[in-house]
């Protein structure tokens, strides 16, 4: 059974209570509860942090375990590159996701440093986009 | 029983025969096949269409009976304001998906005109983008 | 009695069905109804097209035996370099037309390919905005 | 009977006398007389002003009594956002005229500041440009 | 007794009478008459002037015989060099104010040629900038 | 008696020892004791904090109780989406305010990811920025 | 004896009959007769076509059966990302050919989204420009 | 005896009063009256302005008798498309002139729009620029 | 005796297990292993530090009592202006090292936020840029 | 008999000796000597230059007596504006040659101060990039 | 009686010979014959180089014994950095003169590297721009 | 015992007698005499050039015997591609070294064609950047 490290960046902590119309109702334990639920089926198991520090995700995908990592950078898309040495600095595949769809909100948001270090990219499916990635990273580790 | 339009751009007629080290080495029949399978699952119903014309893909949008779309806009994803444009003047969610993670690749790949006009965007997972984009417009209008 | 080819680009086929609040809610139809009976008065005669395919696009410049040219390039405005190209290679008077006014829109809207190799532009009058160029036209060779 | 105010900006009090080869030769005089005769067809008054001021610009805008704006900025297309906030605090409509295509000439002229605050653009028509834009005022308010 | 040169810029005597959802509701006249009341308390005098004309600005700036300005050049902070040399040209003490947050505008509008030869600048806080501004000006030149 | 959220973003706790001909020599223990008696003028109370931690600073917006907040980002100012989603995903008003007028410094330093998320800016007033601040802050939630 | 594709791009079926000063006075069909002669020299066989869609020229790079291409993809140049696939997309040699000087005319005809696929470009010496070609393809298969 | 226009642009009215370390302690009246001892030797007569508007230059320009213009546009010459035109609707010679090497200044102010339109440009000489350009003037005209 | 302070950034702690190819082999446990034998044969002793938070690297800077500081800034050399701040604001010889040549790697590495405010940098000698870094900063202090 | 001057820009000498990948394997001599038996054919005489410096080059242009010119200016593509004007003075016709396809390299290569200034140019064809160029410039010529 | 030096850039040896609609018909000696007779008037005397070559320039800066500089950099202008440093490395007023009014021409020649170590620019006078500068030199180390 | 070329680049000849601010008061004699002892506890011997021309340089290190070179390319750091092609055509470790900290001075000076083609770079410690420079090459080669 593969263990995949799923990584909230900052102010995700925030989903549910703050901007519903740009990132949705659900808070992230909802998000979170329905996601272990998916990750049994798909015979995964899941370690899940939240974190609003740069340094602090740096060092999760540093020390994971883990066979896989699904990561919302969220801000840090834009402005992390020690995020990205980070990745690249692991050999495992790494899934990039966002809630909303960024390519419809400000320009600065357009641009990933992550994107090019991932296997892939999945936007804009809300809650799902973590579930389309539970996914995808079964599959590509299978 | 809802049907998907799924549309693939240019040169994906090509899948499988050339680039395999950029595209893998399915043909773009055997992927139809596997979203046929997969579609059934979902209880969803497929019209599948690969086009090289910009103007047959605006009218195969334009013209749809579906109730979604799936497209791999392929190289018309950077260069087709009228695809887009077919795309803002329906009602019904599209998703975009790349094979290639289109963000390691020359950086006139990494724009989308395409993009904000969509639910979401699925990018970097090969055939798997396409199961990935079913299962997430399956989701959507249910 | 001079005749005048009008081309209506890309997706003005679904006009008056979608996007009314920023085209209208005219059909093309009903546009080309009115432009009948406007020609008239100026004892034009018309011959109308609407393409989605800019190479079409390019061989209804090239082959018309009108004497002037109303063009409402939509989409390939901020694309076609092989429009451009046509027109530049016919001696007849072209005018370029838009409905909406581009230059409240996305900024890619903001820049023509068609106007420097056209006698004028005309933006932002909804389907007044052909009624004004059929003006202009008349005008011109007369 | 509307009244429209027509705003002639900077160097136009010179049409005729220089650089006829760009501007053609009509005076400006010549020119009023011509739309004089033409409001009077559509039912119009006009009210017509020449200022090579920024500042007597805004203030006609400002201070008019008029139905509907015609104006053509010459030089201060490209460089006065006063005259583009003048327009937008008004709530009467504002048409752009230019005598010379922009679009063939410096790149500098391909911006407009005040497009995006008006009805529309009319450019490269001569002095026919302000025939257009009186008639597509008059309908406009009509 | 100080006494302060307040400079209205373009389209400010317009407040209150358009685009209020912008600019606020208020008169230029009721502002005024406001920072009478606080200048009192301040032990400040004030001259005032509103102006459209770049070159007024220009001269106000130059012959004034207060011992600091407080200005908002609307417009102008974004196209008047003339304005800024005159500001750089005095040794008073020169705040910039702005009544709307012009960082959530047009991005023209993020460019100021005033700012780098004034003491400081205040955006975004209605009428309250310029009584922020008097305060900020009786503090400096105390 | 509202609360308001002061702050202080990294290197501050430096002031007064280090680079005073930018900065000023008050320490910001100083600013803060004056900043105290300030807000009990303004029947205000205040929490302050200094912190050289992006997230830090993040999680200080997200948890805070106050009615309003007044945030110095310093160098967070120009690299910080993660402090602006912060601030965008609360409801409180909150003011930027820089000691050093920003505009007369390096050119990256011109440009705020912070100022379109608040209320109003003030800047280049020194120590009195806070003041002018607690002013407008006080002004606004009254 | 090799056969080789000669692709005319866009606008290129007007050659002789339109701008002469740019394109010269020779008529496609002349051209093409004298390839025949040439190609008959260097014991080559040619397959010619011209075509004005994007879509077309895609497809006849995808089914050749040629053992190497020739194409001068004129307005295509500069816009098409779809033609550039399709060429990198076959394993066969593509040298680019212009009949006028692209680098002595607008801007935007300086960049080639076609060369860094291709073998080679021979640019600014009007027919000659495709019997330099084809010599260098002859030279190239041999 | 030919006569020459000097414009001296705005801000130049307080020469010798302001920022003496850029532009010299001699006052606008001692340069003058130095330039009329000059123009004498030349034979040459002066009519000498000097303005802070923008209109008012542009009308010097346009009402002028004289049989060539030498012009100190100051801040005007790098915002100023208005007297560009002007000067490019005379037949006139006209020479551009600054007091300080304005390529040693702000990047804003190496750009000219009026350089373009005029014989030549004379800048960094304080007033001896003028003198040159005297010079110049009556070499060119001569 | 002199004491210097290393600071290693973000991602450095993992050198010598990852991207070996660009980085070495070697942990970054030997590298401070030779440079403590390097620093003694310079009679300089050494406090040694790694983080990948930015804060904590900031509040490194703000607190050494050394004489010296030598940073290898990795990922935060492109994005942390608050690193920056902290160098400037102490009077300590700062020097920029890195293991790789910057210059031979992405566009974004090639830009330094740090350099301007350091003694000098040397870049892509490996862990050899650490060993030339000190014997710099003993020249330097001694 | 026509004499075509060609010159070989810098570090060409060091053709087949260093970076045979970029550049392949035969030597200048080879080059020129192969060049020489093809001039003969087409009954022209060949002066062979190379030379590493702009100067050089410069005069060698300047002082032909030739009837045309071939260059490969090598590095000097990209910089000299100085070789550009050289070749603007004089009435030849010139080619510009390149050896690799410079449109696959480094995006600097990408822009030739040179080519505006040729009748054309041929790039990617290794040594038989100046075997078509004499073809072409014996053709140009006779 | 103080010597300058006068140094003529790339190219204008050819002067009088090749582009006499840019550069006039006099030859080079016929402008130094001329600049004799000035200088003599003026009580300088003259040591006059040209040269093709960069580094020459760069040495004949270093070497002069002479009290000042009149350089006309031609192409070196806009491409030469050393120039520039070998003017900012002497303590010699240097003006930068031009026969052509470059800001009329291609874009790239209206930057200069030289501007901003020169005491001043003279452009666009043809040969008198030499006299008007010896007039200045003369002046300015008088 | 290895054999070094020292390359020092234009205008550092007069190094010691020129902008001693900028480049220290050691002349290049001074510098080389303590690098001939440096290399002699290095056993390396030294050949030492200076050339301020940039085809020399290119011929330099085409035609070296030594084992390294270290360069000091100045003005031609950012402006010579040639350099760069001939650092590019030789196998040998090359190391960029610069006196002053060419990241505190004009943008121009940032940005290196040099480096990318180096081995490293070392900035910043005037003389001592060379004699690091030393140390790393003996150290690379050995």
């Amino acid at each position: 059974m593969s263990d995949i490290l799923i990584i909230h960046g900052p102010n995700l902590n925030q989903l549910g209570t703050r901007e519903p119309d740009v990132y949705g109702s659900q808070t992230l334990a909802d998000i979170n509860a329905e996601l272990e639920v998916k990750a049994k089926d798909l015979n995964l198991s899941l370690t899940i942090i939240q974190s609003n520090s740069e340094g602090d995700i740096v060092e999760a995908i540093q020390n994971t375990s883990c066979q896989g990592i699904i990561i919302n950078p969220a801000a840090y898309t834009h402005t992390s590159i020690a995020i990205r040495d980070a990745i690249a600095g692991t050999d495992l595949p790494v899934i990039e996701v966002h809630l909303s769809n960024v390519y419809q909100r400000e320009s600065f948001r357009h641009h990933s440093h992550i994107a090019p270090v991932c296997v892939g990219q999945i936007t804009g499916f809300g809650a799902k986009s973590y579930h389309l990635a539970l996914d995808a990273i079964g599959n590509y580790i299978a």
